[in-house]
C-alpha cells in the first residue's frame, strides 16, 4: 500500500476551510482527549497512574456519571421501537413489564407516525408532539404558543448551528455573545466567519449584565462598520450556572429591540433551577410577550439537560417568535435539506413536555425520580461550590441554575510564569496537572473566554453524591500541593 | 399582541442569508408539500377529492408505505432503552419475549458504553461499533478498514455536509457532481457559496459516464479560474438506479489521482443491488485499494436504505481513506462540536454490519425477512419499470440498484407550451397534475438537475406489492388522458 507523503495531499491543514480550522471546542478539546488517552492506560493492569479512574467533570452529561434515566421514557420508547410487544397476544406479558400509562402513550405516538416510527416524519418533528410543545409553553408561560413556529431538532446544538446559518448573510455580520460563554457559540461563528462581538458578565453580581455595557459595545462594533445581526443569551448561564434578573431580561429585550437585534436565547437549563424562590426561571417568551415586543426570537430547549439528561438520544427545539413567514420557510427548508430528527429524540421531547399526570400509574415514579435528581443535583451544587470557596486563591459563585461552576483561580506570579514557560496558560497547567494526578477532568475556562487577566475552570456538579467527598479531596489534595509549589 | 409588519423586521428573505435562500430541495419541495396538505385535506370526511390516500413515492422512506422493521434491530434497541427488562428478577419474563441472542446484543453493547446508553459517546461514535464497521468493509472488501478512519453519524445527509464543509475552502472552489444527482449536494454546495460543476451520466448508457467528459468539464472550469477540489459519486445511483461499471469506477479514481480531487462516494444503496451477476456492487474503496491509489477518499453509508430502512432513526458512518492526519484531526473536531450521533443510530449500525451469524437463534429470521424485502424490492423495480415503459412518450431504464426510476418523458409542444404559459416546467405540471388527480407523489426530474430539454421525474417503487397493480392503474390513468389532453 503506497501512501503519499503529505505534502501531496489535496487535504491539509493548511488547504481545507480555514474557518474549520479556527472553530475551537474545549469542551471536548485538550483535556478530555488526554483524559480518553488515560482511560485506554488504565484499562492496562500495570499501569502507574496515580487514580483508578477518570472522572469527567468537562461535559454535562449526566448518565455518564451514573445518573438513572428516567423510568417512564425508556418504558416508552422500548414499546414503540419493538411494537411486537404491543400485540394482543403478547399483552399479558407486556403488562406485567410496563405500566397501562407507558402502553398507553406508546399507542398513541405509533398512531401520530401511522405505526411507522422507522420512517423519517415531518422535516420539522411530528406535529402531535410539536402541538404537545406549544402547550408546555402555553401553561409555563401563560402565553400562546403555536406548533407551526416549532421545529424539533436533533439536540440544541443543531438549532444553533441552523438558526446562525441562517442569520449570517456575510462575514460582516456579527453576534453579540455573553462572555464567558458555551463555546458552541464562538466554535459555530468562526466556521461561519462572522465576528462574535462580546459583552461580559460580571462575575462580582452574580454573572448579572451591565445594560449600558450592551449599548456601548454595540456601538463601538458598529463604528467598525461590523453589522451587528443578533445577541445570544444563555439563561439558566454556561459556564455560570447564574439566572439572569428580571430586570436583565427586560433591559435586554427593549435592548434588542431598540438595536434591530434578533434574539437568541439558548435557555436548555430551564429545568434546572436551584434557589427558586430568589431566582426563578423566566424565558424570554414570557419576556417579549410581557413587553409587548416585537423582538425576533429564538428559545431553544434540549432533553439533554434538566433531570431527563438524555445526552445520547439527541433531542429538543426551538421555538421561533415574530418570525417572518418567508424566513421560517427558510428554516423549513433548512430541516428538509437534513431530512427530520430522530424519532426516539422526539419521543423524548413528547414525555418532558408531556409528562404522566395526577391519577396515571406512572405519575408518583416519574415525580419521585425527577426530584430524586433535582435535589441531588441542587445539594451536589451547593456542596462543591463551597468546597471550592474553602480552597486557597479560589472564588466561587453558587449555582443559581444549570449544572456548572465557574471557580476563579488568582494564581501566584510564580505559577503564570511556570505557565508561560510552557507555552501555556496558567489554568490550562493547573487543569492538565488535576487530571494528570487525580483523573479528575474539567476545562480550562479559556475555553468559554474571560475576563483578560482572570483564570477559571468549568466544572460540573455530575459526580455521584456518594463518591462527591472523595471527589473533592482528590482536588483539595492536587490544589494544595500545586499552591505550596507556586506559593510567591 | 402587536406585531409590525415585515418590512420593520430584521430578518427578512432578503436580509437572511443568500446562500440559503438559495438552496433548493426538490425531495421535499413544493410536490410533497402540497401533497402534506392533501393529507390533512383527507382527514376531512366531506372533502370531495378523487382518492382516498397519498402516496409518497417523492422519498426513499420504505417504512412510511408499509415496509416492516427488521425484528432484530428493535429487539435489541428496546433492551438498551429499558435495561429494567435485564436484570435477574426479569429475566424469566424478558426470556419469553426477546431471543437470547437479542439479549446478548444489547448486554455486549451495554457494557460498551458502561450502562450509559443516555450518555453522550465519543464524538465520533462508540469504539466498538466503529470496530465492527471497520470489520464489515474488510469482510466487503478484502482490503483493511481501521475503526479510527470511521465516524458513525446521524445518517449519510450529516457526513456530506461535514465533508463538504471541510473541503470548500473559499466560494472559489469547485465540487464535481454527476447530473442527475441528489439535491443534498446541490444545496449544501449552494449553501456552503461553492461552485457545483457537472458532469452528465449518459441515459442512453444506462447512466453510465465517459471518462473524456470528465476532463473537458475539469478544464472548461479551470479555465474558468475555479479551484476544483472534489468529484462526488453516487454509487448505486440516485435517481437513476444505475451501478457504474467497474471500468468506469477505474477511470473516476484515476481521473481524481491524476487531477488532484478528492472523491466522495455515496455508496448508501449498496445493498439495493438487484442485478448481481451482470453488475454487482464495488465499493470505491476497493477500487481505490485495487488500484494502489492515493487519492483521498470519502465513503458513505446508512441505516436508513438497504432492507433496513431505518430513515426516522438516523444513523450512518463514513470512512476515510488516505486522509491526511491533521485532516482528520479537523473532522475529529467538527463532530465533537455537535457532540455526538444519536446512540440508537449506533446501534442500528451496529446490527446493519454485524447482523446475527449462523448458528444464532435471530439467523434465521433476520435472513429471511431482509431476503423478503430484498426479492420483494427486486419485484416491484421490474414491474414498474415496465409500467412505465409500457406508456406512451415514456423511457426508464431498469433499476440496477437503490429505490428508484427516473423515466423521461417525451411532452407533447402543446403541454410545453401550456405548463410555459403558467411559468412552470412541463413535468412540473405532469406530477402536480398527477398528485392532485391520484394522489401520487413523485418529484420533478428538474429537482435532481437534468440534461437540457429533456424531462424525468423520480419515482420510488416503494408502494406495497399487493397495491403495486392498483398504483400503476392510477398512474395510468393519469398519464393516458394528460397524452390525451396535449397530444399534437
Amino acid at each position: 500500500m503506497t501512501v503519499s507523503s503529505s505534502t501531496s495531499k489535496v487535504l491539509t491543514i493548511d488547504t481545507i476551510n480555514p474557518h474549520v480550522r479556527t472553530m475551537e471546542y474545549a469542551v471536548r478539546g485538550a483535556l478530555p482527549i488526554r483524559a480518553e488517552q488515560l482511560v485506554r492506560e488504565l484499562r492496562n493492569k500495570d499501569n502507574k497512574l496515580p487514580f483508578d479512574k477518570i472522572t469527567f467533570c468537562n461535559i454535562g452529561n449526566p448518565q455518564q456519571l451514573g445518573q438513572k434515566p428516567l423510568t417512564f421514557i425508556r418504558q416508552v420508547t422500548a414499546l414503540v421501537e419493538y411494537t411486537d410487544l404491543l400485540k394482543d397476544e403478547n399483552m399479558e406479558l407486556t403488562k406485567k413489564m410496563f405500566p397501562e400509562d407507558a402502553i398507553d402513550r406508546a399507542k398513541n405516538i405509533l398512531g401520530w407516525t401511522n405505526n411507522a416510527i422507522g420512517a423519517y416524519t415531518e422535516s420539522l418533528g411530528i406535529h402531535e408532539i410539536r402541538e404537545s410543545v406549544a402547550k408546555f409553553i402555553e401553561e409555563r408561560d401563560g402565553f400562546a404558543a403555536d406548533a407551526d413556529s416549532i421545529g424539533l431538532t436533533a439536540g440544541a446544538s443543531v438549532a444553533v448551528e441552523r438558526i446562525l446559518n441562517l442569520i449570517i448573510s456575510s462575514s460582516n455580520v456579527g453576534i453579540m455573545i455573553p462572555i464567558p460563554q458555551y463555546p458552541l457559540y464562538t466554535a459555530t461563528i468562526a466556521k461561519l466567519d462572522a465576528h462574535a462581538v462580546p459583552y461580559y458578565l460580571r462575575e462580582n453580581k452574580q454573572w448579572g449584565l451591565n445594560a449600558e455595557e450592551l449599548k456601548q459595545v454595540l456601538s463601538e462594533h458598529k463604528a467598525k462598520g461590523i453589522d451587528v445581526r443578533a445577541l445570544v443569551v444563555i439563561n439558566p448561564g454556561n459556564p455560570t450556572g447564574s439566572l439572569l434578573t428580571k430586570e436583565n431580561m427586560v433591559d435586554i429585550v427593549r435592548f434588542c429591540e431598540e438595536n434591530k437585534l434578533v434574539l437568541i436565547a439558548d435557555e436548555v437549563y430551564q429545568a434546572n433551577i436551584y434557589q427558586p424562590e430568589r431566582r426563578p426561571f423566566h424565558s424570554f417568551k414570557k419576556i417579549v410577550r410581557e413587553l409587548d415586543s416585537s423582538v425576533e426570537l429564538f428559545s431553544l430547549h434540549s432533553i439533554s439537560k434538566g433531570m431527563i439528561g438524555e445526552c445520547g438520544r439527541r433531542g429538543g427545539y426551538y421555538e421561533t417568535v415574530n418570525l417572518d413567514k418567508d424566513v421560517s420557510d427558510q428554516l423549513y427548508k433548512m430541516a428538509a435539506v437534513s431530512l427530520c430528527p430522530n424519532v426516539t429524540g422526539q419521543v423524548a421531547v413528547e414525555i418532558m413536555v408531556n409528562p404522566p399526570k395526577k391519577g396515571e400509574p406512572s405519575y408518583n415514579l416519574y415525580q419521585q425520580e425527577l426530584n430524586d435528581i433535582y435535589e441531588s443535583m441542587r445539594r451536589r451544587s451547593i456542596k462543591l461550590c463551597d468546597a471550592f470557596n474553602a480552597l486557597e486563591n479560589i472564588t466561587c459563585n453558587s449555582a443559581e441554575g444549570a449544572m456548572y461552576l465557574f471557580p476563579q483561580i488568582r494564581f501566584p506570579k510564580k505559577a503564570i510564569q511556570a505557565a508561560e514557560e510552557l507555552g501555556k496558560s496558567p489554568e490550562f497547567l493547573y487543569c492538565m496537572g488535576l487530571l494528570e494526578s487525580t483523573g479528575v477532568c474539567v476545562v480550562p475556562g479559556g475555553g468559554f473566554h474571560q475576563e483578560p487577566g482572570t483564570f477559571h475552570f468549568r466544572s460540573t456538579f455530575l459526580p455521584p453524591e456518594d463518591q462527591l467527598d472523595q471527589f473533592i479531596e482528590r482536588i483539595k489534595g492536587f490544589h494544595d500541593s500545586f499552591m505550596d509549589k507556586y506559593r510567591d
